[in-house]
């Protein structure tokens, strides 16, 4: 059976991923980032999506680092989470440095060992986030690097970055995810990590508007509706 | 002042590079890897040379995930050293998955949230190791690909991949560090990590040739001469 890592956060584009990999065939091996995010409460709802799709295994990583060097309003808490993102030219507060391709370069590296041909990414270049890693040609350019760097790309086994969100908006996500049978209600999308989601972070903005065009109903709880 | 991030070791290569960046009038700043490596002497090593360069911070991250996953020989318990690399063509029981890629990942976020204008790192494609992620084309690679995950890339501002030794032979890395005064005594090589140098890996083997071909004598203790 092919293998696929799949960068999990527990949020709703990630989890859909799972979905999409699982459709497609794939054995799915779940990897999840702890970086001291203050949406810290994501690792909890990447386990129980890992536990809903029944995998082998699912891995947390543990980046400190990320937390240490600060940077970013969702590792630094002397930089406040924007409640919207004011100019949509500029990378918002909440661009972590690096981000994706460091998860992308660890993502590889297991992916290397377990034998998988596929890692999964939620990113999207539709909607978008400002942030410089989730363009495609950042993908593209990161999935290049990685057949350079690995066995996999001295051997012509190769592993491919996918990323199926990368032309979808969040409209299109949503439908596609419950197509699946995506448990949405399992998945968190808020910045700030409290016990209901705040509901109007940048991404809780994006996700509520996203079911909303979708038709269906965000399944989660929100503090401010 | 030009700042530069250093990935090092404790080993003779990214010893020189602190060197030569020095010698270039950047600011050093150490970035040094802990992923339960066998010879994980080298980072009491890198701690002793960010000193003898009197650098202001001198990062320690853990990477504990490459040693949970394991795949190599250096960070598997259950794969040993080999003494001397059998088949020159395959890629060597110590290379590590992705493990550059990743170091650069890291340090690349780093450069970017202190304003860093390069990061240095010690690979050379002459003496191959047989590493796939000590080539040019990854190296080369690598750089474009920063520069489009991060700020930097967006802004114009570049961090650049600079990868001083790359075309040296050790002999040549061993002339140009004597010549720079690098510390090569606060330096080890070896796979292995125990007190002394056993005087027998591959890598252990490379340095002796290195130092001699240079004329010059290794500072260090060996356990086999």
């Amino acid at each position: 059976m092919k293998k696929a890592v799949i960068v999990l956060s527990g949020g709703l584009d990630s989890t859909t991923c799972m979905g999409i990999a699982a459709e497609q065939g794939y054995a799915l091996y779940p990897l999840t980032f702890h970086y001291g995010q203050k949406h810290n409460r994501e690792v909890e709802q990447a386990k129980k999506v890992a536990a809903h799709y029944q995998v082998s295994e699912h891995r947390i990583v543990d980046i400190a680092f990320l937390n240490q060097i600060g940077g970013s309003a969702l590792t630094d808490s002397s930089i406040a989470v924007p409640s919207e993102q004011d100019d949509k030219e500029e990378i918002p507060a909440t661009y972590v440095p690096a981000r994706n391709m460091i998860f992308l370069s660890l993502a590889s590296a297991y992916a290397e060992v377990i034998g998988a041909q596929a890692v999964f990414i939620g990113v999207s270049a539709v909607d978008y986030s400002g942030y410089p890693d989730c363009r495609p040609e950042f993908i593209q350019s990161m999935d290049e690097t990685i057949n350079l760097a690995t066995k996999a790309g001295t051997t012509g086994e190769r592993i491919s970055i996918v990323a199926p969100l990368m032309h979808l908006t969040k409209k299109e996500t949503i439908e596609e995810g419950l197509a699946l049978g995506v448990p949405y209600e399992l998945t968190t999308s808020c910045y700030n990590g409290e016990e209901e989601a705040c509901g109007t972070c940048d991404s809780c903005l994006l996700r509520l508007k996203g079911f909303e065009e979708a038709g269906g109903r965000d399944p989660i709880a929100y503090a401010s509706r």
